[in-house]
């Protein structure tokens, strides 16, 4: 077992990595002794790791229930937050309750938001079982839920009292998942560490064969990375804003085919790629670079091109994305690999040329 | 104009109190200038003061769109809150946007609480237009919105940069809330003020009258109570707790008759004079302190028993209410007249003689 630390003061916690970690109850004791605890899971997590969970949790001493909800990014609106809160009120939990979110990036963001808002706030736990959720979502205490208007659009910021990453959850995930995930594995890499982007190039075959030594290599350095990011900037004031490299033109694809048509990590693979022609053509990411992106994004089985909608419907769909500070779209450019930056002041038709260059 | 400071470090705030400030648009200018506001006010305010509201904010360097909702008790919920949500996004509004909450409690729970989920939280600013509003629910960060099952049971701790209590609003203002808001304020002296007690006793007819002189000195002295309690206890981990005087008994009557049929203060009134009666029960409180209690209650026009519901009915639903510490009801009872004290281990049957005491 490796453990990061990300330090934020008095909401510090660990970030414990490694195989089998899932059912050992030492690493929940300090939270939940004494405690009343309710899992959310959803329907197809439930089957593999509900008991072991909440086996665990007795183990650690703690009485617990447990709230099922819908698989899927449609999920994760109102409707479920209300069932959940339903259920942690129906159980009497009280303020001195817990959460612990077992699933991947719906159930963390939205059994964290419900975490947050629960009786004016609560605490939760992450058991991340995607490798999404491991490299980056259960990581930095950001929680949501979607709005029909756009993605994550109603959340909070709540850290987990701590966060564990199973790697030997991933042998249950379907591949097209694995590489959703490895998406945001090679984001960290390309916006923070050039060796890192070096390491992946010569792993990526050992990440898509599941080889467990080479996936808990990639989770620790993905979370190191997110860890110092998220320490310095916790509430996205300034340079956290990096971490959504693609993520623009990402919720763009998302929001355009409607959420769950793609899967979150495949919209912002073919969102990097439009960020980095976007960053070649203002300067100064070199050509080579942007093939460097491209072909490590291709080599991880993920798309390279976004789907086939008019650049001005890209553009019309970001100007709604939360990051749009005061009606401007900002972007996360690339200046080098294992470098980024953020610009505000990007000529219109430098993206439309992006988008067209990226997309089917 | 008089101000009381919230002391809680970086997120302190001023509250100001006097006749005529909300059409001050230096009161704004220092949060709104150059910003991008949505006043959310609901369908009786916005007839009264929304023009008056929106010319401030714009002198004041901010542009304003305005959100309405409806008015009441029920309107404090999942259905409204996606409403204003819906109405922030359709505006455009981003993350360095404002929201002035411009009405009662209802308005400023819920519109502090979309303020502090928007996006991820956004600044907001309260006006507070009912005296129940200006003297308590404006005042420290509590947001939240109802849920069937508990009032007040999803929300947040989302501190205002400021208050703006204008004691002329109260002109419009009809009698039952007027007598409404007179019940938080005649708690905050139970509970820390003695001398507040006496001055409540020499002036209430006064406060009745409308006298603004006696409404600014009473909102003035509940701020400042209530601010020092707040500074020492923002998130309600302890001596916060004493706030709560009345409600546990108050909450259930709501509860138990559905939202809206008695007012809060209503509601709070008569849980006071059931909280004063157990008080009295498990000692030290003298009865002829009860009675001091009970007449300054009835002296405001407010009710001093609640409705008729069987005890066990009170105390089925105070187990869910949120005070209920790990299933364990917590109940502020009072020591003396200006002092009260926190306790969990009260016998049942106490609580069953006090409710039967002061019900019809």
């Amino acid at each position: 077992m490796q453990t990061v630390s990300v330090t934020l003061g008095e909401r510090s916690y660990p970030i414990h990595i490694g195989t089998g970690l899932l059912g050992e109850a030492r690493l929940y004791a300090p939270y939940v002794e004494g405690k009343r605890v309710a899992v959310v899971t959803n329907r197809l997590v439930a089957p593999l790791y509900l008991d072991r969970m909440q086996q665990a949790l007795a183990q650690a001493g703690a009485q617990s229930v447990s709230v099922l909800i819908e698989d899927g990014e449609q999920a994760k609106g109102w409707k479920t937050l209300d069932l959940v809160i339903d259920a942690l009120l129906a159980a009497r939990l009280g303020r001195d309750a817990l959460i612990v979110a077992l699933g991947g990036g719906v159930v963390g963001d939205l059994a964290g938001f419900a975490a947050a808002v629960y009786q004016r706030g609560i605490p939760f736990i992450q058991v991340p079982t995607t490798l999404l959720a491991q490299v980056d979502s259960s990581v930095g205490g950001k929680t949501a839920i979607n709005h029909a208007r756009g993605k994550n659009m109603v959340g909070a910021f709540h850290q987990p009292l701590a966060v564990v990453a199973d790697v030997a959850t991933l042998d249950s995930l379907p591949d097209r998942e694995l590489r959703a995930g490895i998406a945001e594995v090679i984001k960290h890499a390309f916006i923070l560490d050039l060796q890192f982007v070096v390491w992946l190039e010569a792993n990526i075959d050992r990440l898509l064969a599941r080889d467990r030594a080479a996936l808990a290599h990639a989770v620790l350095r993905s979370c190191e990375l997110k860890a110092q990011v998220v320490a310095a900037d916790e509430r996205e004031s300034g340079m956290r804003a990096i971490l959504n490299f693609g993520h623009t033109f990402g919720h763009a694809i998302e929001a355009g085919l409607g959420y769950g048509e793609w899967l979150h990590g495949e919209a912002v693979a073919a969102g990097m790629i439009m960020a980095a022609e976007l960053s070649a053509r203002t300067g100064p990411l070199r050509r080579e670079d942007v093939e460097r992106v491209r072909a490590l994004t291709a080599r991880a089985g993920l798309p390279v091109r976004g789907p086939k909608l008019p650049p001005e419907r890209y553009l019309e769909l970001m100007q709604v994305d939360k990051k749009a500070a005061g009606g401007k779209v900002r972007f996360i450019l690339l200046e080098a690999l294992g470098h980024a930056v953020l610009r505000a002041d990007v000529d219109p038709h430098l993206i439309r040329q992006s988008i067209a260059a990226a997309t089917q």
